[in-house]
């Protein structure tokens, strides 16, 4: 693991996609992996945390999903927005060589058996809890976070740092047509109320 | 209705929260209304446009809107960051002065008894989808979209437009403790892709 790369209390872990970002779903089944970009991915719930990620029948992401009963969500930085554009765009179904011609780099983290995306900002490694109704009715999984891990470089102790880290860190939020914004400029809020 | 509200076509209802923007939800039941803050909404299907609310067991919201069978997301902008980082922590339960001291003015489009939050960017009428299994164990909700609208100045035409609007119209992005990041600068992938 690059040694940048450190673990985030499981608690905390929601903060990694609390801000909206797009992120990346990477899977590995036997030998077969995948990863494709997606921003109906939102989280669930603190303790134990959890998300829900929306996976569309028609991609092998979800059949890896299906057997495998893991996945790793992950937060994709600006420097990585046409690589997320292009894995959300070209299909594995379609051209088996997807993810070189995307220019996606995998990685280990400890013995667990997914991919995981080089580059990013944060990995959260979520497990299926499954839910046979919603995955039928809505596309709809709920996966719990079983482990949590960023670059500190960009989020650490707890918080993004993207005030301080350089521009190519920000994550990406995809609207449609290729268009996205990047995360801009923080502003707090008075938490000083009064009655 | 102000002037420079519009009707949004449903179909592209979801690129209001494509990015994953911290919205309001608001609601009424018969005499009584109430408008919470929500990092945890999430487009969930294009057509019919729904998506998926999480509101825990303990707000007066989630008992209004399961009273009332409706809902409304709507999505604030930057002039409204203290504003909605105090409806997020100012509790109805306890004192029924909280929209009043949080600064909401509320308003109606058409004859939908909902309430809708005055100055926001976009807002999304969603009919509750009852999936009881969901809303006990996991507080999530499921919103059919069945009327959307912007304003034209900061959406139009089926797009953003935050680029040539004025700051104040960027919306923002919870992440914990006050902190927001607002939506910053816009960045087109190169959607031609070469096999």
């Amino acid at each position: 693991m690059e040694p940048t790369i450190a673990p985030i209390p499981l608690e905390k872990s929601y903060r990694l996609i609390n801000h909206g970002p797009t992120v990346l779903i990477s899977v590995r089944h036997g030998d077969e992996q995948n990863v494709m970009a997606a921003s109906w991915v939102c989280a669930l719930d603190f303790s134990p945390p959890k998300l829900t990620a929306v996976l569309d029948k028609s991609t092998m992401t979800r059949k890896l999903v299906e057997q495998s009963g893991y996945f790793v969500v992950q937060v994709p930085t600006a420097a990585q927005l046409q690589m997320t554009y292009e894995v959300g765009t070209r299909s594995m179904t379609a051209d088996h060589d997807k993810l070189k011609k995307c220019g996606v780099e995998l990685f280990d983290i400890g013995h667990h058996n997914q991919p995981f995306v080089k580059g990013c900002a944060g990995w959260l490694l979520c497990k299926v809890i499954p839910e046979p109704h919603n995955q039928t009715a809505y596309d709809l999984f709920i996966g719990e976070i079983v482990g949590a891990w960023a670059d500190t470089r960009a989020f650490s102790n707890g918080h993004w740092n993207l005030e301080s880290s350089g521009p190519e860190w920000r994550s990406i939020h995809y609207i449609a047509g290729g268009h996205f914004y990047i995360t801009g400029e923080a502003k707090e809020a008075n938490t000083d109320l009064k009655d």
